[in-house]
């Protein structure tokens, strides 16, 4: 089955009919209460990362070299809207976890969002010069600094969340890292990256595109809600509330990208745009066009709410970072 | 301190005098058996390998596309002593932990090799065409698919130590997977990569290049060791002990790679050879010459078999790879 502008009805994530989504207002706390919370957020992860990604603190066997951990710091911390780490963290918040038990998990996702950024950017995948709005890692340095520098914020990533200052409970932390692996690895990101490449020559159906695009930008995010989840010892129905919750995120937030990529100007983006066009790679809104995306757009959001009417006012959080997925202007 | 030509000290790892290290024939098994086993063990990981990287096994939040699998594929079975894994399994036999038990986290450490190779070899690192014989991944497939190849492979490797099967203890999981993050990443293997790099300027003192090759090669090998002792439970004493032998042993490694990379046929090892000489690239054999090479590996093979004087014929397997170290012809 298909929904009137073509896409195939299992993005829709479908709900029993007697479960209608109350408006978007009942749930959002004022939007200023939101910002705050985003930008402050934001600024913890930053000075997180500022302290995760330094010489003392990736030692292992040997002293981390320096040009490296620039190389790190410079795909780490220019920046950043920090979304998936607020995911983990409204997530955790639900369940009454606070802020500071979720930082280790939030951190990792982000060093893994990261490490993504600086290898689709080299030359031989997506040919990045700009990101947002600093030359990209392979720029300022050099493109195996650069793969490396993904490489070891990947390894890093996966070393905070094991270390037991993630959580106490080892089970968790051990959960924690086979859902970032599995959300960052071949059957997720990655294996959505490698999909993405292939579709550049064209020939990809809708359906392909929305699989390729729910690897490879919803597997983390979807993973970032799910370990939010796990942090917080979700039920299973809670669980699977989260998991469509993230999955429809996952969609809202590429639908917008795709988006923002045509009708966003390059100063706004902190990147290049318009290079999906450039270089005919299949996007869902290249397919069905401007005004049907920002339809589906509006009905992934509200995917999204519906599946948290699970939840009372503890996910207030949550609703009001979907409804900034679909209203974010860069 | 210095030795008699010239090599720091802390290489050899003072052990009091009055530990004299018995003849290696006090410990060795015949050889026969030792080989036997080796060969035996390294046909299990083969099929481990061959078994965990496919589609089912890397599934995710999507299904892992055919291309990068068959890509990690290439990259990860197409022969390999499995060292590594030999090492986990051996230093948990000390304990008596059943090879069975260990064989997720011996392919776990086997897989960051194989990423670290198919990483090593792209046009921007080592640039090479043939590895074990085969064309390496980038050239069979594309830089791309290589990349994220390496990537997905260090990912799955930490999804093998999370997931239950590896161990019933999620403690004990967890610390492999951090003892695993730590010995693959910036003040491990990846960050003596870019060392390694870094010096291909030349300018590297002794010291320098002893402190790259302890991380490029020693840190995945002596982390092998200690993810054994870990399965095992080790007390501190005989973790000391085998991070003792496990450094050692990785030394010893370096050492006779770099002495056939000189001495050895193309044919032989199944890549290039004296490609280290022809890029003046720092090694410690180009340093202080073959026959003093020479020398030092037997004092190193000497003291990794001081190191396990605590342990009895538990750990003869473990002597006989230190001897295998020195003895190897490919």
């Amino acid at each position: 089955m298909h929904t009137p502008h073509g896409l195939p009805e299992q993005n829709l994530f479908c709900l029993p009919s007697s479960l209608v989504p109350t408006p978007w207002s009942r749930y959002a706390k004022p939007m200023i209460d939101f910002t705050s919370q985003r930008h402050e957020f934001a600024h913890t992860i930053q000075q997180a990362l500022d302290n995760t990604i330094s010489i003392k603190n990736l030692s292992g066997p040997g002293e981390a070299p320096e040009r490296l951990v620039a190389a790190m710091r410079h795909g780490a911390l220019n920046g950043g809207k920090r979304l998936r780490p607020l995911l983990v963290m409204q997530t955790a918040d639900i369940f009454g976890i606070p802020e500071k038990q979720t930082l280790n998990a939030a951190l990792a996702v982000e060093l893994v969002h990261c490490y993504s950024l600086v290898h689709d950017d080299l030359p031989a995948m997506d040919d990045d010069d700009l990101r947002r709005g600093q030359p990209t890692v392979h720029k300022a340095y050099d493109e195996a600094t650069a793969i490396l520098a993904g490489d070891t914020l990947l390894a890093h990533a996966f070393a905070l969340l094991a270390e037991e200052k993630c959580h106490p409970a080892p089970q968790i932390r051990a959960n924690l890292v086979l859902e970032l692996a599995r959300g960052a690895g071949a059957g997720g990101m990655a294996g959505g990256q490698a999909r993405d490449l292939e579709g550049e020559n064209g020939g990809f159906s809708i359906d392909e595109i929305s699989q390729m695009q729910d690897m490879k930008t919803g597997a983390l995010i979807c993973a970032a809600v799910r370990m939010g989840a796990l942090l917080g010892k979700a039920d299973k129905p809670q669980l699977d509330a989260l998991t469509i919750y993230g999955k429809a995120a996952g969609l809202a937030f590429q639908l917008a990208d795709d988006i923002l990529d045509l009708t966003a100007s390059a100063e706004q983006m902190g990147k290049a745009t318009r290079k999906d066009a450039a270089r005919s790679k299949p996007t869902l809104v290249s397919r069905i066009g401007l005004s049907a995306a920002e339809r589906h757009l509006g009905e992934t959001i509200h995917s999204a709410l519906t599946a948290l009417l699970v939840f009372g006012p503890e996910a207030d959080g949550l609703r009001a970072t979907a409804k900034y997925f679909a209203e974010r202007e860069s």
